[in-house]
């Protein structure tokens, strides 16, 4: 317990253990002179320099980043720190936006706001969420967040992800195609990796019924954006991640018949903060209690 | 159980209990010859004219109406025919739509929308409905279908109904001033009454923080326009009825900042159909089984 702690909040200082010594690093103000004596840092959010300070702090135990992304710190955290991350802040958020882009889609919402811009009233009947059957590609936590938001709906999750877990109900990989014929909405959380580039190709939108809606809010590449295209509507999509992104201006995707695009905006809203700051008061308490801190990131299964 | 029974649906008569004389009439095709035997009449849906053959009914027992509304046919309703309305029957979609609104006010949908038409890729951080306080003003059985939707977006629902009811954490109206300063989204779900018009005006719209939302999907003149737009954009609003509606083209809701529209359809989408059916269904069981049919209208209270 000794040592210095320095978090990236005044409130994670203001309610911090008793006896631990706690500074505050923002990542916008200059920061402390000498950190030799730091034992524990909570990196700033959004800040990319203050992954700069790690080599100034040879006595580092853990670093906790506030971002699932943990790449950009491996070169320069110090030897025997542990690494921890912050998996799990930002699902709400994309649980959130992806029932946003659902709904959307299903009742017509980016048709509406062009009605409005030409001032228009003109209703029709539209489709609903309620008795759909919504295929989670990808079932992991955001998708439970996704599943617990679309119960109420009485909407029907089907989970998929890329090993079967009979056991919580979660298909493979390997029952995609038997299960795209019969779904309504496929919503793909998949993070990007080489097995997953275009797992949503040409032969996968054609097993979706007409009018059936893609929600991606995973990673761009995992749906193949030209067999997408190629379906000139045949297939509703709703995209917060695009392949490429930013998308440019002259994009096809843009004007695509049934495609509806936010630019990547899933995991950044509101809910983050408190989030992250009671996530950052419940590590120092950890910390200060002597148990293990959470979202360790295996480092022995990183890289080599 | 003698006499004919009416139902707009294929469905229902393949459904209907053995030994009831089952015949439907869609609305669209020619209407049978003699109705004399009608005993029980599900009108159809969206078919002014079907209550035209009321009239042609002495024997009839029960008329059966697919919408809330009901002062429509109660001029040509037979004497000694029960009334039963469709009250319930489209909670899922508009509780559907109200959650569509709120998303879509919270996530900035309308100006992404407006983003993917300039082909712009210019992301920002938004509000979320993670964490507030929403406002259920006119709590019923659509508003109870409301907080189910909002429950795991982690959001707080707080029940306003005319009358208090403290048992179910209901306050009463007289409560309404006092929680709106503490309200981040108002939902307006309220019916037009004498006591409604205007309910959220001047005062109430005062009361409320910078770029709280209100939300309205139950009658447009329960929210004062004139009001709402004299806020100039301070007041965020995501309206699915108006008032005047329809909205003319010169009218200034189209284009105040911070206003969204969609025009009267939270309740019409493809929620309605298959629980409609299931409710015939459900209504020919109880007939053919002599028990008292759901959704009265209670005519002593109608009129004078």
């Amino acid at each position: 317990m000794d040592g210095r702690v320095l978090v990236p909040w005044e409130q994670n200082r203001a309610n911090a253990p008793a006896g631990l010594r706690v500074d505050v690093y923002d990542g916008d103000a200059p920061p402390p002179g000498d950190l030799s004596d730091v034992v524990l840092y909570v990196l700033p959010y959004g800040r990319r320099h203050a992954a700069d300070l790690l080599p100034r702090m040879p006595r580092l135990r853990a670093a906790q980043l506030l971002t699932a992304g943990y790449e950009h710190v491996l070169d320069v955290l110090p030897d025997g720190a542990a690494l921890h991350n912050g998996r799990g802040l930002h699902d709400a958020s994309t649980a959130e936006h992806a029932l946003a882009l659902i709904l959307a889609a299903q009742r017509e919402l980016p048709r509406w706001a062009d009605d409005q811009r030409r001032r228009v009233w003109r209703p029709h009947y539209t489709r609903s969420l309620a008795d759909a059957r919504v295929l989670i590609v990808g079932y992991g936590s955001i998708g439970a967040a996704i599943e617990d938001r679309l119960r109420p709906f009485e909407a029907e999750a089907v989970r998929v992800a890329r090993r079967p877990r009979p056991d919580q109900e979660v298909h493979g990989i390997a029952d995609l195609h038997g299960l795209l014929p019969e779904a309504d909405i496929v919503v793909v959380v998949a993070p990007h990796t080489p097995e997953t580039t275009g797992l949503i190709g040409a032969t996968e939108l054609a097993l979706l019924r007409d009018d059936a809606l893609v929600v991606n809010v995973g990673r761009g590449p995992v749906l193949d954006t030209g067999a997408l295209l190629a379906e000139k509507g045949r297939i509703r999509a709703a995209l917060d991640v695009t392949d490429p992104e930013p998308l440019p201006a002259d994009h096809p995707l843009w004007t695509a018949p049934g495609v509806f695009v936010t630019p990547h905006v899933a995991g950044g809203s509101a809910t983050f903060y408190p989030r992250a700051r009671r996530f950052v008061d419940e590590q120092l308490r950890r910390w200060a209690a002597g148990e293990p801190l959470a979202n360790p990131v295996r480092l022995d299964t990183v890289g080599g």
